[in-house]
């Protein structure tokens, strides 16, 4: 094998272009995906994604990569190629476009999507301005600068899932995120390791691979394990109200769904915005072609006999405001549970981070009479959507790349892939595991680390759209903690402090009712400080900090609790 | 059989005493456990453990039961005995003796963790007061009021756990927490099914049985089953740094690291106060029976090369404070990571909502150059100390007892138990899921639900030892999310406001300093709502909630954020 093949020999110098890979946001938080490939003056973004806050990040919905590189080479941007229609490498395109109108090239169904996001708040300004261009498997190959793209067909959890081919005056590179090996997919066609083998034999220089699942022994499972799930639970739920919840965009769950309800003679009924707004986003592309008379509205469903109806429903993460948790409660508008329901879990079994959540729901409905299926307790109720160890292999195996760059896992994952390389016989040394921001340099086939990025989250708060400065998420934290202890200090305008008249205000910190004796404690130990002669103070900001740290530690001593002080001074 | 053999026939009637069990907490939040078994003018309780707070329970270290019946009730309680040394079945136990100090029947094991507890604040004051009785499957069956109570062997993943059999006027109830079938435990003998199926025999009125892996097919594996597990990894990272972290409570698991160190020619070094605090216990009381040189002091490790070394370290939740968590960030006193050092996580894989803090602690081990081995990479790292099916479906059958409470579980948990028993051939009638506060009374040889007790979670701040008020806690929730914004208007003694005086006060709601055109349209608006004629109010409390309502909607409407807003007069 000849790696540099396909580049010619050039003389090394520091002004020579390279090119490279940036992994500028998502690789080791796993969400909110974003590649930047750059070769001299060209610049295309792979993905834009949302990700979603830690615990710790209150009041934040959302996490949108750091766009100021991008932003800083903006007249380098040709364009943005998004792989398939997840939030993870979708949901941040808005925020670009609002910052850098650049061209997108994605399937019809990705189109969709961004179409129905931007067709409303807060988003709406966006609405059809978007430059989009269709690409797919079947479109030609593009070419922006020195980049010439072309997509492959992989299978994951969303239809239409690409692979990209992207071809650079260094060599070829296959950008492959999100992925699994399905040979009886449901609404797609098989992964392309035809169209993947044929450039491995030509000679590619790096594989991007999702990593995701490679602690997962041998070969992910097929969609079409599911096709008796549904018409099993059909028939042994004759008569009985029946729920299934799964994520919005599987779009092949539902067919499956909804095949199947039909079949058993019985109605959908779409519970849920997202659900909602998802399917009816696969119906006009085609993707769902079942006849109008199959849905039952919302509204109508009361009409009809529960037996008769099948409730594809939001809210499979367990979602506080989601219409499962709503119905779970007994406060959905419209769909009330009746005894002896069968609610069906068709989702990730181990979500992170929302394992509670889930359960929560689970119980409610379990009190209230229903009885749950999900994965613990029944087989094939869902496959993942990601390659497990035997995929992964079988990629890297067979496009023979001489470098490797895993994406879509934390580092312990990317670990494991390089592991997984190392097995496979060649070089650790070939896998670059990159963190945000992280940069990789191809120059006359030889790879290393170039120089990282600097990025930072960017939080955007519950409202969708502003950004939340990480001073005022760390004064949540605090608040969040113990709470806040404000103290109101009169003065004269020469000046001159009255400590008698001090006033205290606190939320979180003592149940103020319960513990009058604390509060007029603490106004005692303020005015004490201020009969040590601390009535007058030429340098406020000083004297502030000097009285509140004297008070957080009064309070510490008094509580043990250590809530937000803040000393303030009111000219009367 | 006859299950209400042991019982004479009585007259009924509102007044002839029953038997009442009360699942008052734990049950179905899994952790806090306490039962209490109440005949007439005798109670007895069955453990007292704390739980851990939800999300959203913001400065909560621990909840503890609702101690509201018991002190009620004082003059009944005739003892608490404890089934094993778990947290979530003695951590609350300090916290209940100082309300009321009644006779505890424990282990020798569960004696010493309780003493280690209260010998250190904040609850010194209970040192050497605790009315210990031993209690063991080796000790006399102790006569309490009405009730007869033994113990008896069963398996777990702390040492010397017991089931207990409660004789009562009624029948005969067996209290199984926690619990699995092992026939090759590593430091107890094996679950004593002998005794139990002789119980099982002479008739059982009710089994309260784990529940907590019923979803789990097959029986549970043996914790011999990790007896080649250490002595591998010692062989293969010979002359390597190694760590192991695992739950201090797990005495066994010490033993088998600590035995195969010994043949490996490795020294032990403990590193972390819980594990420091259990493992001396555990030696006092004979459990780990090693000599003192195979203990090197924490501070005395780099004195020995690493490879000499084996690290028992705390931390395999990923706790942010944990010796483990300092160790992954460089910021450990005394042991300092070796390049190429090898982490072992010899824990459970899947805590409920800890993932996050333990991915964490993993992905800073492997970027500061450790190897990580946890159970997704390879097998028997750990094994669970709950049954699995056939462990719970074993003991219900040969127990056969006349009714089932599942206990230890979630109300999912519980439903599926209830299944098992029905698929057992027994009426699902007979099983009883029972919330917190909810009552099972026994009669003449039957069973229904009794009156419940209303209880409220009890929280306990991060000092370890006070109450927080529900109220504070629904306050810090509110200031996580969207901070604070306190109004300071100044008023004379005569009640008038000078509403052009204005100040405010604002945390965690927007970043002040980039926000001045807000702050100062917030006083405009403040200003001007005076202006129409609020410039003097009789009921002010009427006039602080109406403006603070109005602010509350100003601020929305401008930046679609929440904050709490506290208006608050100060007289001048």
């Amino acid at each position: 094998m000849n790696f540099s093949g396909t580049t010619k020999e050039r003389t090394p110098g520091s002004s020579a272009p390279k090119l490279k890979i940036y992994t500028l946001s998502g690789t080791e938080s796993v969400t909110k995906n974003l590649t930047v490939y750059e070769y001299g003056d060209d610049i295309i973004l792979v993905d834009c994604g949302v990700g979603f806050p830690d615990m710790d990040q209150y009041g934040v919905n959302v996490v949108i990569p750091d766009f100021t590189y991008i932003l800083e080479n903006s007249h380098k941007i040709r364009g943005l190629f998004i792989t398939h229609g997840h939030e993870d490498h979708i949901g941040a395109v808005p925020y670009l476009l609002r910052e850098l109108n650049i061209p997108i090239y994605a399937s019809k169904l990705v189109q969709g999507f961004l179409n129905e996001r931007v067709s409303d708040r807060p988003f709406k300004d966006l609405a059809g301005k978007i430059k989009f261009h269709l690409f797919s498997p079947e479109t030609e190959e593009v070419t922006l600068g020195v980049f010439r793209v072309s997509a492959f067909c992989t299978n994951h959890s969303v239809p239409s899932s690409t692979g990209l081919a992207i071809s650079t005056p260094e060599g070829m590179v296959l950008h492959m995120a999100d992925y699994k090996i399905d040979w009886t997919p449901v609404l797609d066609p098989p992964i392309d390791l035809g169209r993947i083998s044929e450039l491995g034999r030509k000679g590619v220089l790096c594989l991007l691979s999702d990593c995701l699942n490679v602690t997962t022994e041998g070969y992910s499972k097929s969609e079409m394990d599911l096709n008796d799930t549904f018409s099993g639970i059909f028939k042994n739920g004759y008569g009985r109200q029946i729920l299934i919840t799964t994520i919005s965009s599987n779009i092949a769950r539902m067919f499956q769904i909804i095949d199947a309800a039909i079949k058993s003679g019985r109605k959908i009924v779409l519970a849920g915005r997202s659900i909602d707004q998802s399917v009816s986003v696969a119906r006009r592309l085609g993707y769902l072609p079942f006849a109008d008379d199959v849905f039952v509205k919302d509204g109508d469903s009361s009409k009809y006999k529960q037996g008769d109806l099948v409730y594809i429903i939001a809210g499979c993460y367990g979602q506080e405001g989601s219409a499962l948790a709503r119905f779970s409660r007994g406060e959905h508008d419209t769909v009330k549970l009746v005894d002896n329901a069968l609610v069906v879990f068709s989702a990730d079994p181990n979500p992170p981070g929302v394992e509670a959540d889930v359960e929560k729901v689970m119980s409610a409905l379990t009190l209230a009479g229903a009885e749950v299926l999900y994965s613990k307790i029944q087989n094939n109720l869902h496959v993942s959507g990601h390659g497990t160890r035997g995929d992964l292999t079988t990629i890297a195996a067979i496009t023979k790349a001489k470098f490797y760059i895993p994406i879509g896992g934390t580092i312990t994952r990317m670990r494991a892939y390089t592991n997984m390389i190392g097995e496979l016989g060649i070089g650790k040394d070939r896998v670059f595991e990159c963190m945000e921001g992280d940069c990789v340099e191809f120059y006359n086939g030889r790879a290393s680390k170039g120089q990282k990025i600097e990025t930072k989250p960017v939080f955007i708060d519950n409202n969708g759209t502003d950004e939340v400065n990480p001073i005022v998420i760390r004064d949540r934290d605090q608040l969040s903690s113990d709470g806040v202890f404000v103290v109101v200090i009169p003065a004269s305008q020469s000046g001159q402090f009255y400590p008698e008249k001090v006033e205290v205000v606190t939320r979180g910190f003592i149940y103020v009712k319960a513990s009058k004796e604390l509060m007029d404690k603490s106004k005692q130990f303020i005015a004490k400080i201020f009969d040590k002669g601390m009535t007058r103070s030429k340098d406020w900001q000083d004297l502030k900090r000097k009285l509140e740290s004297r008070i957080e530690d009064f309070l510490r001593k008094e509580t043990g609790r250590r809530p937000m002080v803040i000393v303030h001074s009111i000219t009367v």
